[in-house]
């Protein structure tokens, strides 16, 4: 804590690493690529989940749990997904290890597997595998399940929640009786995922769908929600996949149809992961540490008192009591720091760098006042407050910087999003960063072009927003609509 | 459901097998050793997880999350570790897979690792390696850390939930300033498990302390919780080791202490898996299917309108409108079944396989006397209950269960607990299954011997009960009291 933060404008990547190491979220492990995620980043990942599983049983879902291993072969069967995933899988031939006089410890050369198995970078093959089974006729569709899990997928370069080799995610696996039904629930989830950025992590999003070379390996169409960060880049917040009947094909799972005729199943996946720690980090903290919505954070309000004595410390603790259960009583998490091995100042500095909300100080002049004084991380203002009805204040106070923080992540969002028509105008502008929509003629060939020439690619197709026809600022080529580009993490 | 349950007496190993796929918990999958935790079957779990969550976190402990793999030279660290585990090691040598003109896709020989990786069989070395960056002092201490994670120990003979080479499970790792505070540690978190099998589970257990060569590969010392089952076998329900400094030795953890010396840090470690699973289903259910505790119930309360038409229907769904949402108002889970594409004969019978802990029925007549009826899973009985005031009946019921079903399973548990004097009644009651305290004379060789004649083992020495000495029943040479023997899963 004794050290400055690098400062964002200075060098952001620095600032971000130094962030997640010295706030306690995470730092790397001695295996590479595999991050630790210490306490107060899991606290964090945490409530994710329990927001995100409860908006997914609340749209009918229920959770399960497939093999952590998946047979080569599996893999195998659908031809574009095992392209997409080959060059970073975890691959485990032996299952045991053996004393050996001179190397100490080796691996059992007799204990070889017959098939390598894959250590999971997603699991649609070992599910579908299993959808076989449990799918026999329309009675027995929609079949609507999430799983929670690791996922492996070999990286050699790495950045802490961004892009690791293991991270942890959910996966929802649908299969569904038409195209329409699963179409609607790639798009119902899509909206799920959209709401949860947006209410939860205060992070404005814009839903589109990838173009074919973007598009999730097996997938005829992967929707996505695309966030902007802090220093103009993007990053894909969540995808939700339309399968088809790839999978349904692969794996041959039919069933018999109301008319009692044999069809494939229609499948859908959708999935985010630790990564979203990374865009809420990088969304909305400061050079002072991070910064969390309420609705996130592990404790919303730390309650510190300043005592020069024992005496003094005990009467603070008589008159923040009933502070602190007026809180509890209304849901509101509070630590009441009263550790007298470390100084007030210390603590100060602690919870602001580890972004608790709200922060409470309050010494013998508050009693005499009856006040305390209330910090705010958001806008780092200070106010005194009567203590009276404060719980009901503080409550108010937590929805503000909620929603404080939504708005300026919108604003900024908003501000670095330009249209523009030329593609001269397009490279000088993409160095400012943020979003730029322009035309672009729809070809792969374009595309590539561009992501070669500029590093920018295009985040998505919008699904809401200007249709106009026009043309593409690299061929002049007819263009159907504005696409999103950015350069992206 | 159309087949009848093998009945247990028949068969007691196909009935668990039967009763485990056809209740919906789980299922073996493609991959050898690796089951699929089936919607039902992972509700149950997310229930477990949810209290034990709360217990861990009341006792000031915080969840983090650790690597998947695990360098086979960390592994090696700690000798007896090492030999513990090495047989059932999954061992990652790759990490991409490229396609073959022949073979289709194969493993990459060119993308070997440099170590090899072992999937965790446990987390110690992998913590204990971080642990050292996180430990410096005293005030550093302790470190109280949960983590939830999927482990791997490859097995060739496996059982749906009782042994699998992936399971599910938590594991407690922490680190203290004393070999006192982390024995204390160890107890206290073999009471959270006692606390946690008898009061969810409602599985009476005795809480004991391991024989050398059962406990932990190392440990110092192995607490247990050991439950009988309905078949008069055995099984360990949940461990708690005090590690003492093994692991701070192999991983150089050390800390300075208030005297301003390097010490080495006190460890223990303690955890409980998707083997509780099979535990609740082997002590409550019976030949009609599953029986839940309530506290443990995705869903406690069924209730199935009967209905000949369709205004019929609609009468009856104004009818129990108020009772459904005076149960939800209680915290009692309700599923309202007005699916009318199945039966209630259907409806009845699946409910009962699957161990829902109430069933309500309610048909015309039932509007007409102002009554329901109520079905309890756990004896069958059902009664016809006037619907005033039912959702506190029915909240009287549900903890009747729950109390029920502990009464039943401790009054098995006494009733298969024997004091036996000599070889000879040792070996003929264990013909009868159950629990058996007997006099051991305390050496590896006598236990090997009784275990190798026999099939079974010392489960504990129990932390309370009879402390008499007596001769041991095999050689005659002096016992410091009796140990707790039987058969086991």
């Amino acid at each position: 804590m004794a050290d400055r933060l690098t400062p964002r404008a200075e060098n952001y990547a620095q600032w971000y690493n130094d962030l997640v190491l010295r706030a306690d979220l995470a730092e790397h492990s001695d295996v590479r690529g595999c991050m630790v995620i210490k306490p107060h980043g899991y606290a964090i990942w945490e409530k994710m989940q329990a927001a995100l599983d409860g908006m997914f049983k609340a749209t009918g879902h229920v959770n399960a749990y497939f093999p952590l291993f998946i047979p080569k072969s599996y893999l195998a069967r659908e031809a574009s997904h095992v392209e997409g995933f080959a060059k970073e899988c975890a691959v485990v031939t032996h299952y045991r290890l053996k004393s050996d006089p001179e190397q100490g410890v080796v691996v059992d050369p007799e204990a070889k597997l017959e098939e390598e198995l894959i250590v999971r970078p997603t699991s649609e093959t070992i599910i579908w595998n299993t959808y076989r089974g449990w799918i026999k006729s329309y009675r027995d569709l929609p079949l609507l399940i999430n799983q929670w899990a690791n996922v492996v997928r070999w990286e050699m370069r790495t950045r802490l929640f961004l892009r690791t080799a293991e991270f942890l995610w959910q996966e929802g696996h649908t299969a569904h009786a038409t195209r329409e039904e699963a179409i609607e629930e790639t798009e119902r989830m899509l909206e799920v995922y959209r709401r949860f950025a947006e209410e939860w992590l205060a992070i404005p999003v814009i839903k589109g769908i990838k173009t074919a070379s973007e598009r999730f390996a097996g997938a005829e169409e992967t929707y996505c929600i695309e966030a902007l960060m802090q220093d103009g880049k993007a990053l894909q917040a969540g995808t939700s996949h339309f399968l088809g009947q790839n999978f349904a094909k692969a794996f041959d799972v039919v069933f018999t149809n109301k008319e009692n005729k044999q069809e494939l199943v229609w499948a859908t996946s959708w999935g985010v992961s630790t990564r979203l720690m990374g865009a809420l980090i990088m969304t909305h903290s400061d050079d002072h540490g991070l910064v969390l919505p309420p609705k996130l954070a592990p404790v919303q309000v730390a309650v510190v008192p300043i005592a020069k004595n024992e005496e003094q410390l005990n009467d603070l603790r008589g008159y923040v009591a009933p502070v602190l259960e007026a809180l509890r009583a209304r849901g509101i998490s509070v630590k009441f720091d009263d550790d007298d091995t470390k100084k007030p100042g210390w603590k100060f500095a602690e919870y602001e760098f580890k972004g608790y909300p709200v922060r409470i100080a309050v010494g013998p002049r508050d009693m005499e006042n009856g006040t305390v004084e209330v910090a705010r991380r958001d806008t780092l203002e200070k106010q005194v407050m009567q203590v009276v009805d404060l719980d009901e204040k503080v409550e108010h106070l937590l929805q503000a910087i909620q929603d404080n923080l939504f708005q300026k992540a919108l604003a900024m969002q908003e501000a670095g999003t330009r249209a523009v028509d030329t593609y001269a105008e397009f490279q000088e502008e993409l160095e400012k960063g943020g979003f730029l929509l322009a035309h672009w003629d729809g070809t792969p060939e374009t595309e590539e072009r561009i992501k070669n020439e500029t590093k920018a690619t295009i985040r998505c197709i919008p699904l809401d927003g200007d249709t106009t026809p026009g043309t593409c600022m690299v061929t002049g080529r007819p263009s159907a609509r504005r696409v999103l580009f950015a350069r992206a993490y």
